[in-house]
């Protein structure tokens, strides 16, 4: 089956937590928006022939079916792809763990967006800097601690054992975002997460996930997409 | 099976989406946290034995389960129950569903704490001003009328046509808990979603949730939840 993934073009955004199980499982997919423009996109989301209209994109065709919600198309994708156990305890804690995943990049997303995401950076500039102070100090320690004490539990390397899943894939990409983003709080605060920054490394050199990274399918970081850059919010 | 449900005493909060299934399913369980206190719940969550730590209530333990997110736990429980449909197909669709009122819900905390979850209400009120303006104005309007949208392309009366699922019981909560929180401004944004009123009013009509919210089981509205009412807010 060809997949074809459905998010907006020019960013990685909440798409690249997709696309990275599509490159690491070596399926086969279109990245539709990218390669045929919005249209088709846009026209899905208004419900046309489609009975289960997406809130929002990422969404996915495999098929017939038309699903949307990151974790949801993970969920759906993990253990067709083995990047998921089948049995349903293990199928459920690794979801769990995309759901947590989920929840912070809604905070990451609202380090430069707190107030709406109508209005421009620009025109929320000083609630983002008190907004990403608390984020800095409280929230990424937190979580990020959070996936070291799963990884430490679960024996390791990565976070549900010695099996890689398709959270691992989002912890590199929240590690790789986080240090894109502010750079000098990550220096800091990697140290404490030594098993988290394993798991990024070993996924970056997965030979699959290797390639994809250089080529241009990889869209790089910018500062449209989730993960931003202002040197003014790095505390 | 006895299911043990994990949430913060005197509140509604997420815990409510939750409850709300257990109580329509007639399902045997105990709000554990409000019987027990939160000791066993603390211990739980820094992973005393328990394989898969929760990030954060409310947790459901299922035999040897013991499963977080909420919907994580409506996907466990909805099959089982009669909540949503066995096949893959329509499980992903309800789940899409659920996810949808898992970004609204954060939306709602964030109109009372749009700047961190550690500080008090009261020290975050302009930003909490500023954000609400555009949640009502914008972000309500958004979300119950791409419910309604759904309700409307499925035939109704409910979210995904002649059953009842979980979704629908978090249709409900949100209606009611909006009504709550924001009474002047849902007047006025529910005129236009005439399909989704109507799936809270036959939820609410349905006897086991009726006998739920007749009972103590029930936690009043308050301060301390998701949805608060502060009347500087209701613009």
């Amino acid at each position: 089956m060809r997949y074809e993934l459905y998010y907006w073009p020019g960013i990685q955004g909440r798409g690249e937590f997709v696309r990275l199980a599509l490159e690491e499982a070596g399926a086969n997919y279109v990245d539709a928006a990218r390669e045929r423009g919005t249209g088709a996109m846009m026209r899905m989301m208004a419900g046309e022939g489609v009975k289960t209209p997406p809130f929002a994109p990422p969404f996915l065709k495999a098929g017939k079916l038309v699903i949307a919600q990151v974790a949801n198309i993970l969920l759906y994708l993990g253990p067709r792809h083995g990047l998921a156990p089948k049995p349903e305890a293990g199928r459920l804690w690794v979801h769990q763990l995309q759901l947590t995943v989920t929840d912070f990049v809604k905070e990451i997303h609202d380090t430069h967006h707190p107030i709406a995401s109508s209005l421009y950076y620009e025109d929320q500039k000083p609630e983002a800097k008190r907004f990403t102070g608390h984020y800095i100090e409280e929230r990424v320690p937190k979580y990020l601690g959070y996936f070291e004490t799963v990884i430490r539990t679960s024996g390791g390397p990565f976070l549900t054992g010695r099996r890689l899943t398709y959270a691992d894939l989002s912890m590199f990409q929240l590690v790789a975002g986080l240090r894109y983003a502010f750079p000098k709080a990550m220096t800091r605060i990697e140290k404490k997460v030594p098993r988290l920054v394993e798991v990024h490394d070993r996924v970056a050199a997965r030979p699959n996930i290797r390639r994809y990274l250089e080529s241009e399918r990889r869209i790089p970081f910018n500062e449209s997409g989730i993960f931003r850059h202002y040197p003014e919010l790095d505390g």
